[in-house]
């Protein structure tokens, strides 16, 4: 499945391109006013292939949520439960993706990926689906992600191993289970896209995940542990020194090929990690465009980037992240990300804020008038 | 209605403040990892002097129109008919600031406080209020901004010149103009607010406008020239050159005092910048926020806190225009902006792609669950 969606990502369609910036030279606006607007128009239009692009609605948000081995290490003040906790805090509506969720008008899937503790889930709304690993044989067309499920979050339960190993001591996952967590990415963009996506959104939840981010970080671009590596949820400054070395020690055990995304995955990566690689080569493949959130979501695109360059066309950077090592890979991407608000929550909220944003890029190419059709005068 | 409208606006509640501080403490999340959003929430407590404050839903677009007698010095490549043509526009629906305020659910109230040329209106939804300057008596409470005319932009005629007079020649406006000019921006917040608005946007049209906006960012701050003028429209470097030349002879002949506001928009102003200086000033009377757009609006805003320096509680920027002087003016205010994307295209725009982020930091304190209710462990 992973080769086969590597395969069928293709180029951005250069006269879709063309047209949309010809459209934009003519609608009722001085040229370029519309600013990082207009290129990002532009782009979906190519990801597309028509102009105008359909607009992003309806949005799905896939929070994939898994634990982590390195946590052993102390790198997160957090008890490891607490990804679990979160899990049923998502799957009741309560925590801050899901107002966002709601406000945008976005579903709510979790995917389960390797989350350690029982998850706490007070109803699950569909017993079949939160049981098992084939969420695909549970649901089934328009049961994950349209519109209708706007309000019901949903899980998926597609656990690969629960939790990762420790990347100080050994590999964080073997080959075999990477490439299992980046096929559940696939797996999920291809049926939200069927449940009629046209957007999907990253989110993720796993204490302790933003020390796998930085080690990703820092193999696919080469930088030190120590400018890949921020606070994550705010750990004081000996944490902070001592979570650099631990990133440091396990790029320097495992000496990552990043020439070899499953292998770089497999060495220091998460299993939600995996998972948003694959979800971001699951849309490129689909050309559905994929609004990334913070980074534990950059930290994935590189390695969906090292699979298939040509993915970086599907992805829009939604926001930047507080965390250091999401500057340092949305230069490597080559990305400008919407929204830089100091947030640093994860769970997808910096995605389904920029959601807005990208709507009304592609909304301004069907609705606003031309010079011509409105009778403006040009200069 | 000035003097009054000065008078009722006060200081943030700081008890509402530091009970919105104490919720997003208890919130299902690392302490401060929503970024800007948290110290917004805390500060739009404080304006509503409760916690949590409202939703800003519906929202109201205020789009001032208006000519400028300085466009005979050559300063933009625009027609002046443009700026009629564009309210034509508006009213129709097919600018950029209709395609977002569609988007965003927000109304939209276009006032003709000074447009020269006449209006090409295809069909005034509403022909007594398009007569006369008596906007009120036109509407009445539930005619201006509520959610049910989201969909019909309504035009109110409140002419106080037929454009301003040449600023480099003579001042552009006598002392009672300016004055009758922020008295449709005050009155106009009020009948929103009366009609149900929970937060005001800021928009503008007006060719040449940004020739007034730099003249008054420099004569509030006292920055030269040269530093508050940008490219407006997207000027060639000759226009560019002689545009700052202008405003600089225009400073330097009416030499305005910072401490008389109403002195510094008579002399360099324009009939909308006075206007939105007037529609800042009755929202914070109201205790209502007002989301500000780009460098028009930001220039009026230090009309605003000059004329009483409280109403910066009430004002959130919008976004960074790419005119330089916007970031002057913002740093002035001490306000930072939500987005920065490159918009110089006016209208409202920025303000309205900003919106989102406002009600999605409010939302944050009415919907999200606290550790203790969804059973989530701190750290």
């Amino acid at each position: 499945m992973l080769e086969t969606t590597i395969a069928a990502i293709g180029p951005l369609d250069e006269p879709a391109m063309t047209a949309a910036r010809q459209l934009q030279a003519r609608l009722t606006k001085p040229a370029g006013s519309l600013g990082a607007l207009e290129e990002l128009s532009v782009r979906l239009a190519g990801l597309a292939g028509t102009c105008p692009p359909p607009l992003p609605t309806p949005a799905a948000v896939a929070i994939f949520a898994g634990d982590h081995g390195v946590h052993a290490q102390r790198v997160s003040p957090w008890p490891q439960e607490v990804t679990a906790q979160m899990v049923g805090n998502f799957l009741a509506g309560g925590a801050v993706v899901n107002a966002f969720a709601r406000q945008a008008g976005a579903s709510v899937t979790v995917v389960d990926v390797g989350v350690a503790s029982p998850l706490a889930v007070p109803e699950p709304n569909d017993p079949a689906a939160s049981s098992g690993t084939d969420a695909g044989a549970a649901g089934g067309p328009g049961s994950v992600g349209g519109p209708a499920d706007t309000e019901v979050p949903r899980l998926v339960t597609a656990t690969v191993r629960r939790g990762t190993r420790d990347m100080t001591v050994t590999a964080a996952l073997t080959r075999e289970e990477a490439r299992a967590a980046v096929e559940v990415g696939i797996r999920i963009a291809g049926e939200l896209v069927d449940a009629g996506a046209a957007i999907l959104l990253t989110g993720d939840m796993g204490i302790a995940n933003t020390t796998p981010a930085a080690a990703l970080i820092a193999a696919f671009t080469g930088v030190d542990a120590a400018e890949a590596t921020g606070r994550g949820t705010g750990v004081d400054d000996p944490t902070y020194q001592h979570k650099i070395e631990v990133v440091r020690a396990a790029l320097r055990r495992h000496t990552p090929d990043p020439a070899d995304p499953l292998g770089v995955l497999a060495a220091v990566g998460g299993l939600e990690h995996a998972a948003l690689a694959g979800l971001v080569l699951g849309a490129a493949a689909r050309r559905v465009p994929v609004l990334l959130d913070g980074v534990i979501a950059v930290s994935a695109a590189l390695a969906a980037v090292a699979f298939a360059p040509a993915a970086v066309g599907a992805v829009v950077a939604g926001h930047r992240s507080a965390e250091p090592g999401a500057t340092v890979a949305l230069r490597r991407l080559g990305l400008t990300p919407l929204i830089d608000l100091g947030l640093r929550l994860g769970e997808g909220t910096g995605a389904l804020l920029a959601l807005p944003i990208v709507t009304g890029a592609v909304r301004v190419l069907h609705e606003v008038a031309t010079f011509d059709s409105a009778g403006v005068a040009e200069k």
